[in-house]
Order: structure tokens, then sequence, then C-alpha cells
């Protein structure tokens, strides 16, 4: 058994589903919970999985931080979001000289963690993964699930692939979790924003499916084209991603079943957009090495739009809003 | 009184109301219509207008432009997406030495009328107005009307103000409507999309009336970034539209009264939109002169998709289209 023990920070689709799935292969996991923390702590997890569904009727579970042990792992699972709240609940629960996990999408957040906790090192995971919290403590994996992990270093220099990255890995292969280690976490993020920028931004401004935007042509070269401005923002980055990485991401998209991107669920079910992680992040990196995106760009004026109109709606309608 | 007939070409909300207007004058009009052919040759028009109501009871209504008599002035009221229609009906209906005014939006159709029909001249009008037609032969005026004529030459090559335009604007101003005289088509057509191109597109993707688009901080400056690269179409084709225009187009949507675009009209109402005409033919414009508008682009594939999904939609749902 591994000596390293887990704390998971936002116990949901995503945090919840590889908790429990260290948690099954034996690791010591703690979770942090908020709507969820007294149904999980009496009735634990659900997991229904098209690799097979299990359930753990008991986890360790938390609504308050100051109350876990400070773990070797603290995995970052909640939505970007959520991300002011890290100078709060990171410090309280990471171990010096222990490591801190990104699972979040988009560009950044690295660096902002790299500036609220000193002495760890910081992992940035990009997930290939499907799944849904159907209910309390109950998660629906769908399919994927495959995580991509590359280490943090001072301006994102590339790493290579470290001891920590294979140690981390080795637990998630444990887990059944299929585990990439990368050389380069900033071209693996941009590498991962050639698909989510196009089709997270456009499925919820044309309220759309990706079959849909690929089987109409002005929308099939949209997507193309907003990949094209990716590879642009990557460059000004110095990260060369190869044309053919597009036509490939494209053949990708038409192969997959009929799909709901993530921000269109967010948005669907009134939840705030990550929009700033995901569009506004790369935007402002572009820009500050000189490079302009402007379809980029008019996508993040229109999610942006969308996303403060829903609120200021909800909230004159007295919705609750969930986050 | 004036010695000009007048044939109106698409008797709906706007033809109907120049065409009332210049009957009511005293001038003589004749009408082609199409679904409102029956009752309007019956019952004549009604005009319900902020400037006093008005009924034709009598009026010289068509069904087929071969009934039609050849008159001085034939008016192109409908609406661009009909555009395939124009071989067939203008030429049989205008005299030789005669005028086309074309009432439409968007670039190019001065010169696509100059290839179907030769020796008559050619003026295109941009229309500030207001209206719906409500029911058969019944319009309702809701505000503005002005009209700014400008005279086509080959390659838009700017006329000045010419004896054509003053006598079609004296008709105009005798029937009520205020008539600006244009030395330059072309200046006045990209002029009018500084306006069209970022309210019309917006409001139909985002679903938003202009007082929406112009409250929020991001799609206010969307609006205006759209906006400044129009001005760059516009000088593309040696137009220049100075930067303080833009400013006062902003000013004036913030003073207008909520309002719901004319392409947001159609797409609720289950009409093709005109993207062709209003996006589609200045970005071709602009690309051939090796300019490239890539926001006004994007907005533009936004579109085409909306309005491709709504006609396959309605397709495979039963739904009678209605052009």
């Amino acid at each position: 058994m591994s000596e390293r023990s887990y704390a998971i920070l936002g116990t949901g689709a995503l945090g919840g589903f590889y908790g429990a799935k260290l948690q099954k292969a034996g690791l010591d996991v703690h979770f942090l919970l908020k709507s969820d923390y007294e149904y999980v702590s009496q009735s634990g997890l659900v997991i229904e999985s098209k690799d097979g569904d299990f359930t753990l009727p008991q986890v360790k579970a938390y609504n308050d931080v100051e109350k876990m042990p400070r773990c070797d792992v603290v995995v970052i699972a909640l939505k970007t979001t959520q991300n002011h709240l890290l100078p709060q609940i990171v410090a309280p629960v990471v171990r010096d000289n222990g490591v801190v996990l990104i699972l979040q999408n988009g560009l950044g957040v690295e660096s902002e963690v790299s500036t609220i906790v000193g002495n760890v090192c910081i992992i940035g995971g990009l997930c290939f993964l499907c799944s849904n919290k159907v209910g309390a403590g109950y998660i629906r994996h769908l399919d994927y699930g495959q995580i991509t992990l590359g280490e943090y270093a001072l301006g994102y220099d590339p790493t290579g692939i470290t001891q920590k990255m294979r140690q981390i890995g080795d637990d998630f292969a444990r887990a059944g979790i299929s585990i990439e280690l990368a050389e380069d976490l900033l071209l693996g993020r941009w590498k991962k924003l050639v698909w989510n920028i196009p089709y997270n931004g456009l499925s919820v401004i044309l309220n759309a499916r990706t079959d849909e935007l690929m089987s109409y042509v002005h929308t099939r070269k949209l997507v193309e084209q907003l990949m094209y401005e990716v590879v642009a923002g990557a460059k000004s980055c110095s990260r060369l991603i190869p044309d053919s990485f597009i036509q490939t991401m494209l053949d990708y998209t038409v192969k997959m079943k009929p799909y709901r991107t993530s921000m269109k669920i967010d948005y669907d079910e009134r939840r705030s957009m990550e929009v700033e992680a995901i569009f506004g992040n790369p935007l402002r990196k572009a820009l500050a090495a000189g490079v302009d995106l402007p379809q980029i760009s008019c996508i993040y004026q229109q999610l942006k739009f969308l996303d403060q109109r829903r609120k200021v709606g909800d909230q004159e309608n007295g919705f609750f809003l969930k986050d």
C-alpha cells in the first residue's frame, strides 16, 4: 500500500469519481464536501460506472478544511469558478513537501496556486472524463477517464517527467485510471484548449451538441478556425502544436457519440461557466505576448454576456445560485 | 401631379407602407402581392401609423408581373432572401429609361440588378423604418421612416446628386417621407452596416434586445469591435468612415427604446434571415480587397448555422416555410 494520503477538495462528478477509485484501490482518501456533507458522511459514495459499479459505504468526509489532516496529495477538483476559495482551503490541508494536484480546465491555475502555497510540488492534470453527479454522493461515470499529468515550474518551464509525477501516476494507475505523463504541462493545457475552446463555447452560444456543430458546414469551418487561433495562442507561449493535431481533433469529434459539453451542462443547470479559465486566461496570455485572437475573443464576450445576463435574471427571479 | 408611375414589388411592411404613402399623395402606384393578393385587391390597404392612420379602400393590386403596366419607377421591396426572383420580375415591369429603386439592406444588390436590366437607372435606398405587417393588407408603422437615396454607377463609383435622385426624392417628400440624398451610395451602404452588422447579428445569436446588448460590458465592447471591423471593410472599398461615427451609433442606440431588430423578428417568425446581403456580401467584398474581418466572419458563420438548422428542423417537423 502507498504511503501517500489524498485530500479531495470538491467531491463532485470529477473529484468524487477519482477519489472513490483511489479509496477503492486501498489509498487513504479524505473528502471535502459542502451540500452533500451530511448525506455522504453517513451513507458514503455510490459510483455507477461503465467500468463497473461500486459503492463505498464509509468515506472520510469533512465539511471544513480545518478538520482535515494534512495530506501528501491535495487534489483540487472544484470548478475554476470556485477558485476564489483556494487561498483559504489549500494551505491548511497540504503537507510540507506535499503535492497539489490541480484537476481543472483552462490555463493559469498552477501559477495562481504557486503564489498561495510555498514548498509544495504543483502538478496539473488534464482529465478526459464524462461523468455527472446525479444525486447526493451518487456519481454516474459515462465515458473516458484518462488523465494527463504535468508538473509546474516557475513560468511554466517544461520539467520533463519527474519522480512526483511518476508516484502519483502509479497511484492512479493502481486505481484503474489510465495515466499519461507529459514533459510540458503548458503544451498539454494548450492542446486541451484546442478541443475545449470551440466546442464548449459554441455548444452554449448556439445551443448545440457536438454532432450538430460538425454536421453544418459553417460551424464545422468556425470550429476549425477557432482551433487555429488556439494554436496561434500556444505559439505565442512558444508551444508548437502541429496542424495535424487539429485534423485529429476534428476527426475524433466526428466519431464521438453526440455530446453535450461540460460548459453546456453547467449553463443548462444554471451554474457559472468556466469562461475565465478556458477563454479569458488564454486570451490574456496571448495578448501579453502581443497576439490577438479575435474569434476566440468574440466567443468569450458572447459567453460573458450569457453568463452575466443569466445571473442577473436569476437574482431578479429569486433563483438559488448554485455557485 | 407627378407623371411618374410606381410599381411596388413586395407589398409587405416596407413596400406596403411606402407605396400606400405615395398613392395617398396622388401618385399612380401598382402593387405586386403574393399571399395577400385576394384580400388587398378587394379591400385595399390599412396603414396604422404614428404619423396618422389612413386607409386606401382601392389599390391596383396584381399577383403576376406580366399583368402589370411598365412603370417609371420599380421599387424592389422584397427581402433580399427573395432576390432569386429578381431576374423574372423586374424586367417586365420597368419602362425603358426608367428607374429601379432598391429598398433593401446589405451590399451588392445594385450590381446584381444591373446585370439583369439594361438601360435603366438604378438607385439604392437605405430605409430607417420600424414597421410590421400585422395582417393581410394591414401595416403598422411604429417609428422612423426616412430614406437615404444614392445612385448606382458601374463599380459603385460615386455619382454625386443626380436628377433622377432629386425627382424620386421629390415624390417621396410629397408623400411625407423624409429623404436624404447621398453622393456616394456605397459609402451610405457601409455606414448602414455599422449599425446592422453588430445589432442584427448579436440580437439573433444571443436572443437579446438592443438595450441588453448595450447594458452588459462585454457585448457593449463586442458591438464596438464589430463596428470597427465594418469601418475596416468600408476602407477596403476606399470608403472612409470616421471613428466618431461609431461613437454616434453607440450613443444613438443607448438612447433608443429597447428594440428587437428586423433580423431577430425574421428569426422569431421563422423566416429566412438576410445573412448573405448583410454579412456574406460585405465579407466577400472586403476579402476580395485582401481584408479579413474575423469577428464579422464568426458572427456570419453562427448565423448561417442557426438559419440552416432552423430550416432543416422545420422541414423535418413539417413546418410551412414562409419563404
